[in-house]
C-alpha cells in the first residue's frame, strides 16, 4: 500500500469501505488559511451517493469531522485530519469466495495473501474518493484565494457527448455553472440524453463509463518540474489513483497522433495587455512539463462500474472451478456523475503542491 | 527540478541537450546481477538519431560510459552511474529571444528566470531520453531474468494504425520481433504506410504524431502499490515525462467511455494448469492498481515534433512584438519511431521498481 | 510542517495538544499480522500521564481508536489510523503573548505568522508522543514475530547513572525487566536515587533532562540502507523528532573521540555455532551505516522540562519589552521517565521500515 | 542502498574507491546562481588526501569536472552533475576474504551477497565524501549569497580538546579563520598538542578519534518541518551518513542530561535593533525543530580510523577460522582534520534544502 502523496502538501488517505471510519491527513498545507467548512460540504454532497436515480442507494452522511490542523478557523500549521465515519454498512452483501470481474478482489487477496478486507471492496473502494474530495475542497479554497480555479465537467456518457471547454477563453463562470448543475454539463441536452442512456442501463441490470474533462485557470506560468514531476506526471499520478479510470490525456490528448506539427502547434501572441498567450491551447496549458498560464485542459476516461446486476463468469476460489456470479449491494450504474468533483479534487491537490514547490503560493492582496 | 523518481529502483537523470555530458544514476539494483553491455548499447542503438530518413541528422555516438556501480561486470549494491558525452553540437543554431511554438522555451525561461540552458532545448531535449534508455535496457535485463519481458511497437502515425498486440496471449516473440525490426509495426504493410507519411510530412517541412503501445508480460500477480503508487499511477508518471507524450491509457483505456459494464468486466477463469486468467483483456493487465498476471497493455501517444521547417507564428522578446519564426537545427519529421524503446525503458524502470516495492523481485533459479 | 516519515512503513502523525484528537496513520504494515490491542494499551500506558509523583496531572485515559487497517484483528494492507480523543484540556493555562523559555512557542509563531495553534505547546507537545507510541507498539509486535526484540532504560537523569546494557550479551529479559519495572532502570539503587533528585527538582519548582539507552536485539546482518539512509541516520532522524532530544549516539558514540583505534575496533569472531560476531560493540552493532548482527545500541539526550514553575525572564510581543514569566499548566519535573517508551516506539518504527526495505521481513515458521 | 537525500534540493552521491570516476548530482538548486569553481576547489582541496603529515599519502588531484546544470557560469535549473575521476588507486592492497574490524566489509558482504566492490571500501569509502564537498561548496555559495555562513572547527582529538564556538556572538571572522588555517582550531596551542597526539598514535600504528564542531549563523527563524523534518533531524540525518559519525549533538547536546530546567532554558530578550534573541544558546539555534536566529551549534564525533597499521584479530572467511589481519593500504591516523570540511558541507545541504522547503531561499538585494 502506499497512500501518500505530495511533496509539500502531502495528503495521506485511510479507511476501508467497511471499517470504523476513513479519512484524510493533510500535511504542508499553509498557514493562516480560513476554512470555511460549509463550502466543503457543499462541495463533498456532489459526490455523495444516494442523491439521485443513477447513484447507489447508499446513503451515507459523509459528515466530516476535523481532528486536528484548524485553529480558530484556519489552518494552523499542524496537519489537518478529517474522518468520516462509516454507518450504513452491510458487509454481508460480500464474501471472499468468487472474485468480482473488474474488480481488484482477486489481485488484492493475492498481493495481501488473503488479510485483505473484501467487504465492500475495502480500501479499494471507491467511497475513499470521499476523503480525497475533503481534501481537494480544503486545497480549492486556497487555490480560489489566489486566483485559481478549478472546474470539471461530464465530456462523454457511453456515446453521448458533451460541448467541450472553451480552449482559450475559460471563464470562472462556466466552472461555476457545472460545479452548481444536478447533472454536471456544458449542453443540458446532452445531460438529459446521458441521464437516458444511463437510465437504459440500470433497466438492463448494467453500466455505463464515460469521460471527465477538468480544468485549471489562473494558474501562474513556471508550475511544475520536470522531468519527473511535471504537471502531466503528478496529475496523471492522482488522477490514475481514482478507482477506475483508465486513461488520461492533456489539451488535444490522444487527438495529437493525428495532427501534423503545424497544426498541433500553439502560436504564441501578445494579448492586448503585454501578457504572452496562445491563439490555440492544444498543449492544454502545459509545456515541457511546465504551466504556460493558458487553462490546463485533461481528460480522465472512468470504466463502466464493473458492479452489474446481470450475471457474470467467474471462479470459486473454494470449489477451485468456474461458477456465475450475480454482484449483489448497492451500486451506480454510471459512476462518472459523482466522479466530477473527485476529478476536481484530485487536480486541486497537485496543483497546490506543484504551486507551493515552485515557490508561487505567496498569497497577493 | 525533479529529476529523481522511483522507490527502491531510484534513477536520477542529468544533463543538457549542448552540456558537456548527459547521464543516469540508477540506485538500489539488486546486487550480484551482470549487465551485458553489448546488449545495453544495442537497445540504445534503437533510439539513437541519425540511424535513417525519418530521424535528425545529429549524429551521437551515444556511448555511455559507466563510472560506476558495475564491479566484475554485476551491479554491486553501489549506485551504478553511466555518462555520454555531447560531441556533435551546434548552440549557434539556437537563440534564446523567439519562444518556439510547442516547445519548453517560453515556460522554462519563465520558470528559471531566463536562466535555463536554453541550446538545443536544454534539460528538455529529447536527448535526455538516452539516458533513460541506458537505465531502462539495464533494468530489462534484471527483469528478463525473472521471466518478465517488456516490449513495445508503434500502433498509429498520423492516420495509419498497426494491429495492436494480442491482448491475452502475447508472446515473447512477438516482443522479440518488433525489437529487432528496423521499423517497429507489427503489420509489415502498415509500417511501409507510416513510413510514406512521415516522408510526405518531411517533404512539406512539417511533422506528424502517433501511438506507441508498449506491453509487459511475466508479471506475477500483486505489482503496485494502491493508492497512490498504483501500477497506471506509476508508469503514467514516467510516461508523462517522456517529452511529447499527450495521453496514457491502459487497457482498453479511452474506449471504456463507450462500453458497458458486461462488456468491459473481464471474466475469470482457470486455465489448463489451475492459473487464474481472465477471458479478455480490457483491464490491460491490471485490476485495483494491481497486476492481474495477464499483459499489461499500455499506449502513449506523442504529439508531432514541434520543430519544423514551416514559418511559423511566435513573439520576439526582445522587440515585444509578433514576428515569424524559421526554426533551424536537425529534427525528426516524426518521434515516434524512435520513441518505441523510450517507452519500453521507462516501463522497465517502473515495473522492476514496483516488484521490488512489493518484494516479489527474487530471483527463482 | 512535515509529519511523514518512512519508506515503506510509512507513519503520519496528526494533532494538536488541545485539538480534538491526535492520532497516526501507519501504511505499508506486512500484511495478516495479528495486532494484540491489549499489548498495544499496556506499552501505551508506560508513557501515559498522570501515573505517579514524577509525571504531570494531567490525566489522559490515551484510549486509541482503531478508524481502520484491521480486518479480523489483523494487519490488511491498508493503512492503519488510530485516533486519541483529547479530553482533558485546560487551554485557558495558555496564552500567545509571551513565548515560554525552551519551547517552540516564539520560533512556531514567526513560522506560521502567528496562525500557529499555541494552546499546551501545539503540534510540538509531547502529547504527539502517544500516537507515537502506538505506532511504535504495532511494530513491536511484528518485529517480535521475527525474533527482533526491543527495550530501553533510563541510563541517567541529572548526575546518577545507571548501569549500561550489556553491550554483546543482551538478553530479551533484560529488556523485558525494563519493560515492566515501575520505574525503568537496570539498577534499582540508582533508580532510587533518580527518582530522589527528580523529587528534589520539583520541589524546587524546577527540572532535570537525563539519557534514555536504547537496544535493539536480534537484528539480522544487512538491515540499512547507506549512504544516506544508513541505520545511524534513519534512527537519528526518528529519535530527533522526539521533542526534548538533543542528543543522539550509537555504540561507544561520544567516547569514540578519546579512543584509539586499536581500542574501538572490534575484532570478529566465529562463535560456537559458526556465526560471526565481534568481540566487543563499541560499533553499537553498526558498521558502514549496516546492521552487523550485534545489539545495536543507541542513547538520547532528554533535556530538563522547560516549564519549571521558577519564574523566568521573557519578552511580552504586545508591549515589546522585557518581562516576566511564570508558566502555568501541569508539567513534569522531568520526561525521561516516561520518555523510555517513546525511544523504544522510535526505534521499532525504524528498524521495522528498514527491515522491509532491505527485504528482510518475510516471516519464517 | 540509498544515495538520495533531500526534499527540494536533492543530491545523489555516486562512485565507489575505485570505481572510474566518483561523483554527485544535485538537482533543485535556485536558478541563475553564479558558481565560483576556484572557490569550490579551493573548499574540496581542504578536505583532499596527501595534503600533510596527518592524512593518507593517497594523492588525487580531486579535480571536478561538471557534467551539466551550469550554463554561463550560472545555475540554470537543470541538475548539476560533477565527477571526479579516481586515478591513483590501488587495488591490489585489498582482498575480499579477510574482513576489516570497524570497517563494512563484512556487513556489506552479507547485504549484497558478495557482490560489493571490496576494493578500498567501496561505495563506503571516506572517498565518497569528495561529491559531497563539492555539493555543499556549492550550496555554501548559494547560502552566502543570502547572508548564511557556515563554519566548522575541530573542538577534540583524542583528550585535546580546542575551545567552543562563542555560542551567542559568532562572527563570520571566526569562521573564515578555521576555513582558511592549516589545522582548523580556535586554539593554536590545543591544533599543536592535537597534531602532536596524531603523529604519536602514527608512529605506534595506530589512530585517534575526535570531535568537529560545526555552526551555521546569518540563519533566519522559520527553517525546519517538525516533527520529522525537524533541523535537528535532517543535519543529524546527513552527518551520520558521513562515515566514522558515531554522536551528533546540537547545543548544550549530552551536557542537557545534568542541567536543571532553569540553567538549561535560554532566556528571551530584545537586542538594540528589537529583534528577539536569547542571552544563552544551550538550544543550539533551534527551538521545536525550528531554527531561532541563534546561531546553530553541532558537534558530531569521529571514530578513530578503522585502518591501522597494528595487527588485529579477524576471521577468514575461505578457511572459516580465526586469523590475524595486518591491514595494509594508505590511511590516516586521524581523518578528524579532513572531516572539518565534510560537516560543513553537510550542513551546507541540509540547510539550503531546508530554506527552500519553508519558502525563505528568496534572495534580498
Amino acid at each position: 500500500m502506499s497512500s501518500n502523496i505530495g511533496e509539500q502538501v502531502k495528503i495521506t488517505i485511510f479507511g476501508q469501505s467497511h471499517s470504523e471510519a476513513i479519512g484524510v491527513v493533510i500535511d504542508g498545507l499553509p498557514p493562516g488559511e480560513e476554512i470555511d467548512l460549509e463550502r466543503v460540504r457543499a462541495f463533498m454532497q456532489r459526490r455523495a451517493p444516494g442523491q439521485n436515480a443513477y447513484s447507489t442507494p447508499r446513503k451515507e452522511a459523509d459528515e466530516a469531522r476535523i481532528l486536528s490542523g484548524l485553529f480558530e478557523g484556519k489552518t494552523c500549521g499542524a496537519p489537518l485530519c478529517a474522518m468520516i465515519e462509516n454507518t450504513n454498512t452491510r458487509s454481508k452483501d460480500y464474501e471472499r469466495d468468487i472474485p468480482r470481474p473488474g474488480h481488484a478482489d482477486y489481485t488484492a487477496m493475492e498481493k495481501y495473501n488473503g488479510a485483505n478486507d473484501y467487504r465492500g471492496g475495502g480500501h479499494f473502494s471507491g467511497r475513499l474518493t470521499a476523503p480525497l474530495c475533503f481534501a481537494g475542497a480544503v486545497c480549492m479554497q486556497i487555490l480560489e484565494r489566489r486566483g485559481i480555479y478549478i472546474g470539471a465537467h461530464i465530456a462523454q456518457i457511453a456515446e453521448v457527448k458533451d460541448v467541450p471547454f472553451p480552449p482559450c477563453d475559460l471563464e470562472r463562470a462556466v466552472l461555476q455553472h457545472t460545479a452548481s448543475a444536478s447533472f454536471p454539463t456544458l449542453s443540458e441536452e446532452a445531460g438529459e440524453q446521458m441521464q437516458a442512456v444511463i437510465a437504459a442501463a440500470r433497466a438492463e441490470g448494467d453500466s455505463v463509463g464515460g469521460i471527465v474533462e477538468g480544468a485549471v485557470i489562473g494558474l501562474p506560468v513556471g508550475v511544475g518540474e520536470p522531468m519527473f514531476d511535471s504537471m502531466e506526471s503528478c496529475l496523471s499520478k492522482l488522477l490514475f489513483s481514482i478507482p477506475a479510470v483508465k486513461g488520461v490525456e492533456f489539451g488535444a490528448g490522444f487527438a495529437v497522433a493525428g495532427m501534423r506539427g503545424s497544426e498541433n502547434n500553439d502560436a504564441f501572441y501578445y494579448d492586448g495587455e503585454g501578457l504572452v498567450r496562445t491563439k490555440t491551447n492544444r498543449h492544454g496549458g502545459i509545456l515541457g512539463g511546465i504551466s504556460s498560464g493558458m487553462p490546463v485542459l485533461v481528460r480522465a476516461a472512468f470504466k463502466p462500474t464493473p458492479s452489474i446486476a446481470k450475471e457474470q463468469d467467474s471462479i470459486s476460489f473454494l470449489n477451485a472451478e468456474a461458477c456465475k456470479l450475480q454482484v449483489k449491494g448497492r451500486h451506480d450504474p454510471c459512476i462518472v456523475p459523482r466522479a466530477v468533483p473527485v476529478v476536481e479534487a484530485a487536480l486541486a491537490l497537485g496543483v497546490l503542491d506543484l504551486l507551493c514547490v515552485a515557490g508561487l503560493a505567496e498569497r497577493e492582496f
